[in-house]
């Protein structure tokens, strides 16, 4: 899980770029980068690139980031999925074409990596780091210095031979023009959004749409905002000359990621004009509608169940009433990474502990409606549970808003150890069993999720639902 | 506003004081520090203090931290009210008595601080900051020394002559024993928790009984627990020869501050065995009846707004849906500062710009019951009012679940500027006008507030909405 | 000045690159950095890069220099001349061309900067900073990808194109070898020395010898050793097959910058089999020669006027005795920069008195011969003058072993400001008023000191002291 | 060994401290810390005090020293002895009396520490540090605050049952004085400076003399100053009313170190109106006169073997011809540590190996005298000789200028362990053999010492030399 945000057209770029990135921090704290072209001319340019371990305000101050100045600006943040972050392996990463540096930033993961590096190292690219955006920025190096393609038609065809979730914004020294594009299937997000003030267009590029909602204090008031999603398979560039759309390989079927609607996304970030506070709150409603239950109140496990909380009572009439506390100083001091990250089985328990209190006199003797937006390892689920019957419940009633997450992610989350899901072999009663016998446990059906979502079930990915993978996955996984 | 934390009686003591004290860090970001008493007999022992400018995690740690050992351990975390953290304004602070040295630490705010200045100065006792905890320990060390008392009675002779709020905990090198303290009126919270494990008795005290809560998995699954507060003008004494309680000098009255109700306290954190989450539903509930509103929704201004939201919506039947979204990277990289306390009114407003995010979809042509616990300067208020309106509100009804902040406190609370708070000298179409006009503005009567914590009015400081102060303000201030 | 070391062929390579460096610390203290070359097979490897402003011991340690690993190694001490230091102005430099990245490290400084930087403009090579290493290897870069030449022709048609003083020590991911080559004048120094174990090979160059002298503890006790120097225009490469010299351009004479000789090198550092120490006390004697004195005792300035003091004194037979002590802790401190660079004049004036003590028993009453290597800016002559004064000395004859700087140096030596020189457009007798009145002053002539290295004039650079420029300035400066 | 520094009087007397603690800065490099004295009234002040690990430009900046100020300074220097340095047992160290604080800065060492911590003990004086300084100012605390004395009968009881070697400086909270003393025996230096400007006395207190010198240009030109040595057993009090002086407690006779002369102080610091250097030259002629050699050069083992070198050379008329180089870089990235003091066998050994070149060419076929202070360990020594043969003397002869070192320090030099003295337990020959068996290797006689220092051997410390202790030491030791 990455996040990116990209910037051409305004004069205070590089604010908006570092405000921007960091409205989608949630989506990596390990790591930012931010890369920026001071344009010479129509032809040539100059980038420059900073990047390394650490917090978007962290890495994006000091002396060696006041240096950069440029028209055109990517900026990425990490979400570090092996071994300690480090300054190689943040992003942008760049490539050093016969005509200058192309620097990238995507959000993703490349499922061909091991037979593409091969193909470049055969064709003497070489690969740095084993980092997939690397990977694609190499292609496209490739097809430009020795297959002398221009910058659209080496973007196309390394969307053609690329395979896996990308969602990536590309800027050259040889062009004054900032490139996105998404993986023919769209399985992760990427979103323009064009504002104009005073018939001046600025262009800007974003994982997820809270980011534009952040930096719009720095736009004068009167803008003019136009918003839509970059299509699957679509390339478009933004310049000085305005904006142009390619039509690049699109896949028979579109896949975008289901679990962006279960957990990835900020519930503010909209699709289709709507809020995946919305359509959360709508997957709670038809939780209630498949599996309703007899209970006091209905309470979260924060934050991510509050979405679920609050259709499930309002579709029940059940009172929502929050039982179950965050230490106020968790995230501060340990930052969000989902609990499911920690090194030792310990220290995950340890923390899991210290991250919520429960609400005993709010507790005791009530019958409970505790939701949650899915179970992956099991383990918050399973101290929640426990501490509930400690402060005495008479019953915890357990409602996850998505089906059970079963199968592993080959495109862009880092749940690829099958043996860690909750849900992966295990029965109903195994994962209750697992969590620590609550009265009741209910999934949200596939259906109802998708449902909830308003997309046709053939334009989402649902491989972690149902192991049902739109690109296939090299056996040796 | 400050946080405090002591344990007596545990061989782990040094990890539960560092955990419960970090457990409070909602109280106060800016400095902590922790003061150890390592015994040689029940007449002597040593004690070393570490402290600095810092969150808990990033003080608490290093080699000197390392390097402390002890029985009796105090902390605390602080809330700086005026000019830079420093090392010298952190508490613990020290005296050193003829029998060696006394610390403490405390949460309050002394209300005759120049003229006790002076007399110590008068009778030779030296004075370093301009901190009240230090002065009150100066002032324990000059009955110490110079008038031959022995601890209990210079507590108490000091409890007689320092006027204001003060919860203190102290510990002396020529005594085995953590004394503990609460001004005659009781206005500062402080509770002590006895935990028995296999006929071993462990006493800790703490501004927050979720502190207790934090520690717990550090102790043994078959504890007993034993809680209660610290009455107002007592003072107890734990140590190897049990529990002590003496009779310090005592108001006329107790005046529990009722803004710990309001705000301060952790939501988890009880008070006569209830919550304080619980007290804040009920105060959503008073308000609505007072004040109900025709809405389609109830969403808080998040967090403070949360629990009085869960209560109004249950009291009226609209649902309880959240639409402003805190920015999920706000609270990690700014700190949980209450907005107010930003240097200039331009960074407030930036910042403030910066935390929320408002889901248009939800909002747009609906008719919104807003909550929030208080109104200080009201610049949150109005950043969210507006935002709400450019959202395409039909309606904004806001409710506030406290009356109207009128008055400084001087108890600990860092808003002796009376000019800044919005409420003081405006009529309610003046707050109106000020928070840009919301369809409605009610706030809780003082009798509904009352009503809703469940202590009778004679036993509460309700100054801050009354100007009722139960100790006099020098005029001075 | 800056320093370079580089390793081929000793499995310890990383070890011996930071330790050699860093014995050449003293050519530069501001910024430091390495490469490394991973070599997969004779035609391919992966080159990374550290550098950063700091100290060697900064630089190179920490979790990015630990990961690097590799075969060929190349590392740079850098002086800054302008500005603050800076990661981007720090070497190694590296260019991408068509077949991989190339990293260079030189020691020097390219004339004809703004005519290359504009051929290689017209030609779409990108130029990121100001340095000159960072031209010349786009220029090897321009030779490959556009013009297809190999490597050695590519540094061939480089070294005929720049202009200006430089040796360098190349790497290429397209080639397993190392390369090392010098200007057609041969300005500055650049040595090879060939160690043999074994019957295995390792090939070091470094720009003074007693860098080899350091890393010789990491060798067995019974190496092989072979010594010389990289000749003016020759390009050597080693690698896994050996050793290869090759001619480039070489100019009609050599010019060896006879300031090397005066000040740059450490006195350990050898030429021609025969220490800087050695030349330097030849120095001193033939200075007695020409300037005999009458006095009690010869004393240096340190560290600079050590060894003409004592070729002074051996050659008079007047004691040698220091009267001037450096404060033990000034270097440890302040580093070892040449006063003549500090921000003002008033700085540098503190500065130099901080930095010297007068040992005044020893001085009164004393006719004194002070000896020194040069007179920059006439800063520390007049300080110590002047406090030699104050302590009472009956004559102070200060003695320069070296003729009067007078011309800026645009061949590495950052003295391009004429008017800063001391002895620029003055007299002997001004720059005696300068420098506060000795009773005498007298410097070394420019024979005398030919005399002293032991080269032929002819292949000499003697610009900074007679204005005779080997290789012409562009007017512009 | 420490270095101390204090001023009273002067308006700049913080950077004055700042300055004349830093110039003592080679008399420890492990801690710093700074004390000063805030006046009220001639009964009153507050003293407030900084420490902590690091050198003196680390620890005295920042904000909790720009923080400071005050009338009166004390500062202090440290060389770590035991563990790691901490904060804890960096000096100033400070007592609380029942009138006030008092701090201190000592240099020495307290002989009879543990009897006096156990009858402190006894008396309800805590002490929290190993630390002999923290002892003397708790003995003065108890003088004052259990015996009623005054200050200075507080100080001459103090002198009398401290047995040791203690230069001190102390400032009180309830005197606006600024007072200093040294042991009875005089055994650790101590001197006076008085300046006098425009009719304004301002008094100084140094370790060494050299450190007058360094604050001498922030007083203006006119200044008249006196300058003599605080005597064994006096008590100096300067201050507002002028200068006092007290006899303390005198022992039979004195017993200056004399390892100041041969190696602690700096050169150009005095003692009765001459330098070290002086003496050290003088001791360089006396081993000459002792010791002759038929050699072609005589060289230093820098910097420790420079002045007698000198002495050596200009009595003998061989040329002094420095051919051991200290690597430039070595002192700035390792400090001045003598490297007697590493951790490891190993690692003294490489350091050692860095520390030194040796300039082959001028070595080679050479009769060498080599030069140095003194050998403690004889690693150094034996690195050199080694050094020396390889590079092809034709003979070495090394010339101590101090007699064998042969018992341990117990007055304030780490020298404790007697079975790592070279020459402890050896005869001549078995050290020759310990260093790698130079030609000849002689150690000035202690009569031709005592000759070069002019001080009558009954007023010096010789124990290192021959054992006999002036004070008594435990036998625990």
């Amino acid at each position: 899980m990455c996040g990116i945000f990209g910037i051409f057209g305004h004069s205070n770029g590089k604010q908006i770029a570092k405000t921007g990135i960091w409205a989608e921090q949630h989506r990596g704290q390990d790591a930012a980068g931010i890369a920026c072209l001071r344009i010479k001319n129509s032809k040539k340019g100059l980038i420059e690139v900073e990047k390394k371990p650490g917090k978007v305000r962290e890495v994006l101050q000091g002396q060696d980031f006041d240096d950069l100045s440029g028209e055109v600006w990517i900026a990425h943040v990490r979400y570090s999925t092996q071994g300690k972050p480090s300054k190689r392996n943040a992003q942008p990463h760049y490539a050093q074409s016969i005509h200058g540096r192309i620097a990238i930033v995507s959000n993703g993961d490349v499922v061909n990596m091991e037979e593409q590096r091969n193909f470049l190292d055969r064709h003497d690219i070489q690969i740095y780091t084993e980092n997939d955006a690397e990977l694609i920025v190499a292609s496209i190096n490739y097809q430009i210095t020795f297959r002398k393609r221009d910058i659209i038609e080496a973007i196309a065809q390394v969307m053609e031979h690329i395979q896996g979730a990308f969602s990536a914004l590309v800027i050259t020294e040889f062009d004054d023009r900032l490139f996105a594009f998404r993986d023919p299937f769209g399985i992760r997000p990427l979103f323009i959004s064009i504002v104009e003030e005073k018939g001046r267009k600025t262009y800007m590029f974003a994982s997820e749409t809270s980011a534009f909602d952040a930096v719009l204090p720095l736009f004068g008031s009167g803008a003019k905002i136009e918003l839509r999603m970059v299509e699957p398979g679509e390339i478009i560039a933004v310049g000085p000359r305005g904006i142009e759309s390619f039509k690049g390989p699109k896949a028979e079927r579109q896949a975008f990621c289901l679990f962006e609607f279960v957990y990835f996304s900020r519930p503010d970030s909209t699709i289709n004009g709507k809020s995946f506070q919305a359509f959360r709150i709508n997957a709670g409603r038809e939780l209630c509608k498949e599996y309703p239950a007899e209970a006091d109140l209905v309470s979260p496990i924060p934050k991510s169940g509050i979405p679920a909380g609050v259709g499930y009572a309002s579709f029940s009439g059940i009172p929502y009433m929050p039982v179950i506390i965050e230490n106020p100083s968790f995230d501060i001091d340990f930052g969000r990474r989902r609990t499911f990250i920690e090194p030792t089985e310990q220290e995950r328990l340890l923390k899991a502990q210290l991250k919520f209190n429960f609400i005993a006199d709010l507790i005791q003797e009530k019958r409970l409606v505790i939701t949650d937006d899915s179970i992956v390892r099991g383990l918050i689920t399973g101290v929640v549970n426990k501490a509930l019957w400690q402060s005495k419940a008479k019953s915890v009633h357990i409602r996850i808003a998505s089906p059970p997450y079963r199968f592993p992610c080959f495109y862009g989350i880092e749940t690829k150890r099958k043996n860690t899901l909750a849900a992966a072999g295990r029965t109903m009663e195994g994962i209750k069993e697992l969590i620590g016998q609550p009265t009741t446990l209910a999934y949200l059906s596939l259906e109802g999720l998708i449902k909830s979502v308003e997309i046709p079930k053939d334009q989402l990915c649902t491989a972690c639902f149902d192991g049902n993978y739109p690109i296939p996955i090299p056996c040796v996984l």
